[in-house]
């Protein structure tokens, strides 16, 4: 796009991509000034902040931001008896922002993360990358080696079938960090020091059939056709874990969008992740997940869900099931995981009528 | 490995890596003067070099370097009746190579791939990149989205099972091309002008379950963990195809090594690939397979390989007898390939006797 009247040539882009189709989902405790850095690429956006901790504390959002706020009042409010499905003091509760929304798209981004620059010095438009990532299609049935296939100078190479070159629509785009990697506690204590430099130029389709960690940092999804799978369990505040909020929501997703043949996307973009949190709290928070997981992840791995699950909300209510019967025995939390994964779906067809979701408005 | 004498504290490698343990196969039609270029590289390893066509002709090779050459008189006198199996006026004869080679490593490279730069403008060693990639574990059974977590300066993220972070061992190293992609016929008359500038700073592993389209110009493998399933087929003169050897054995040496949870990289090193080859040539020798690799991916995607089979020669014969079942009907080439695939291990192990590779030395 070429603005007529600009004489010296340089392309300008006068509406943001998809302005009226995203929202920017942001947790937060605390003042959100990180985002005076985000103002060239983010202000056009609108953004829904959920406040977590003291509801009566006052968030400031920087001047020039169009956003509307909850706290914990607003979420008790809203969703009644359901709140229970939205974790408290623990940044699991952004997925509220995501059933509130009614637009398409869901950006979401930690207050702790500053725009990253590339290896030329250019600072870094993620929310643009997302959107791209988003848009082109996602290749999960074949690997191709020079990465995305459908970015300007790549293509499909040879050997790569043909059949399979349209691709799938893609569901999620997961964003990586540079500076402060997003380690676990054990690998945190470690290598204190550990920071990432390494910009590696490149999105990849998340093959089918494999699971990865999904870190809610700097993650972007179609809400229409993954949205009521991005729950992010009960987390922080009388739970007996934390930190496995976005691994949890990762790992749902990713059998989801396998099973309806959906696209995961992860690389490109990068954000500049500023503070690491502190080890010895992680620790404590991880400690049960770290447990867990050699049993969840096995779990994960052999989930078949039924043809039956056409929509994904049964997918997610069949996953519900699996997770009572097969991890429950491992801890009770699962069983009150299991129940509060069927009352997100309930609160989010609530807020989101099945005939308004379909033509993807409320 | 520092120098005690280096009174600077420059680190200096007086052995190059692996020296005794591994040869480069090269596959040729003409002079080799694409080894000057890598001479500070390549110059200490030994050279098996596969004369293709005319046998009469006498190949040049730069002087200081240590090799033997095969051509096709040799490849008869040496694998009597069973050299059909071996591929004649294709690329395909390299994997004479390998079953000559007594080394655990091969490293095989085409004659028209010179030395790539890294973005800061240094020269890329190539084989010291393969030998990184095939020393250090691969990750197959879930994603790390921060790449390989053994490289300097990364690890595995958080909620990465810990139960699979000490990895499997890698039996392939495939790595890329900087300037002509490696495209089939189509792209190439489609895209005559592609080239590839995106230098990708990474090494991944190809996740258990997902095939890949390996492409020969650039590869190196662990002999004693893959090498008899790393069978290029029959291509070339006699043959209705050429230009898939590369891809069978990318697909027949994946599902071996996921069967026997072993690991296949890609990513880094990046050659420099100077000539596109003729894309009318190319659409003649590959349209057959265009066609059948419609059949051939489904047909890979659903190999199951029995537990009775432990060794590779146990798995590559199964899957001889599975690709004569289930691929014939298709085409009767692959009857003939299927034939071809057991006298190529009858080869394999004539020139390898079980009790010497047991040890990994003849």
């Amino acid at each position: 796009m070429v603005d007529p009247a600009n004489t010296v040539g340089i392309p300008v882009n006068p509406t943001p991509l998809l302005k009226d189709e995203l929202d920017i989902v942001i947790p937060t405790i605390r003042n959100l000034d990180f985002l005076e850095m985000w103002r060239p690429f983010l202000q056009p956006y609108h953004l829904i902040i959920v406040q977590d901790g003291d509801p009566t504390k006052k968030i400031h959002v920087p001047e020039g931001y169009d956003y509307e706020l909850y706290n914990r009042n607003d979420i008790n409010r809203i969703l009644g008896p359901k709140a229970s499905c939205i974790s408290f003091k623990d940044s699991a509760c952004r997925c509220f922002g995501y059933m509130v929304s009614k637009k398409k798209y869901i950006f979401t981004i930690d207050d702790d993360c500053f725009v990253a620059k590339d290896p030329s010095g250019k600072a870094v438009n993620a929310l643009e990358q997302h959107i791209k990532n988003l848009l082109c299609p996602s290749t999960p049935l074949f690997f191709n080696t020079l990465y995305d296939p459908y970015r300007d100078g790549a293509d499909f190479v040879r050997g790569y079938p043909f059949s399979l070159r349209e691709g799938v629509s893609t569901a999620v785009s997961h964003g990586l960090w540079l500076n402060i990697p997003d380690y676990d506690a054990p690998t945190q204590l470690v290598k204190p020091k550990e920071r990432n430099a390494r910009y590696v130029d490149a999105v990849m389709t998340i093959p089918k059939g494999t699971l990865f960690p999904m870190c809610g940092m700097n993650l972007a999804f179609d809400r229409d056709l993954i949205g009521p799978a991005m729950y992010f369990g009960l987390m922080g505040d009388g739970q007996p874990i934390g930190r496995y909020d976005d691994m949890w929501a990762g790992w749902c997703i990713k059998v989801i969008c396998d099973h309806l043949g959906l696209g995961v996307k992860t690389g490109l973009p990068y954000i500049y992740h500023s503070k690491a949190s502190n080890p010895f709290v992680n620790l404590k928070k991880e400690y049960k997940g770290i447990f867990w997981q050699e049993d969840i992840i096995p779990f994960f791995q052999n989930v078949k869900l039924s043809k039956e699950a056409t929509t994904v909300q049964q997918c997610y209510i069949e996953l519900s099931k699996m997770v009572k019967e097969k991890l429950s025995p491992l801890d009770p939390y699962f069983d009150k995981l299991a129940d509060a994964m069927v009352t997100w779906i309930e609160a989010w067809d609530e807020l989101n009528p099945p005939a308004a979701a379909a033509n993807g408005k409320a």
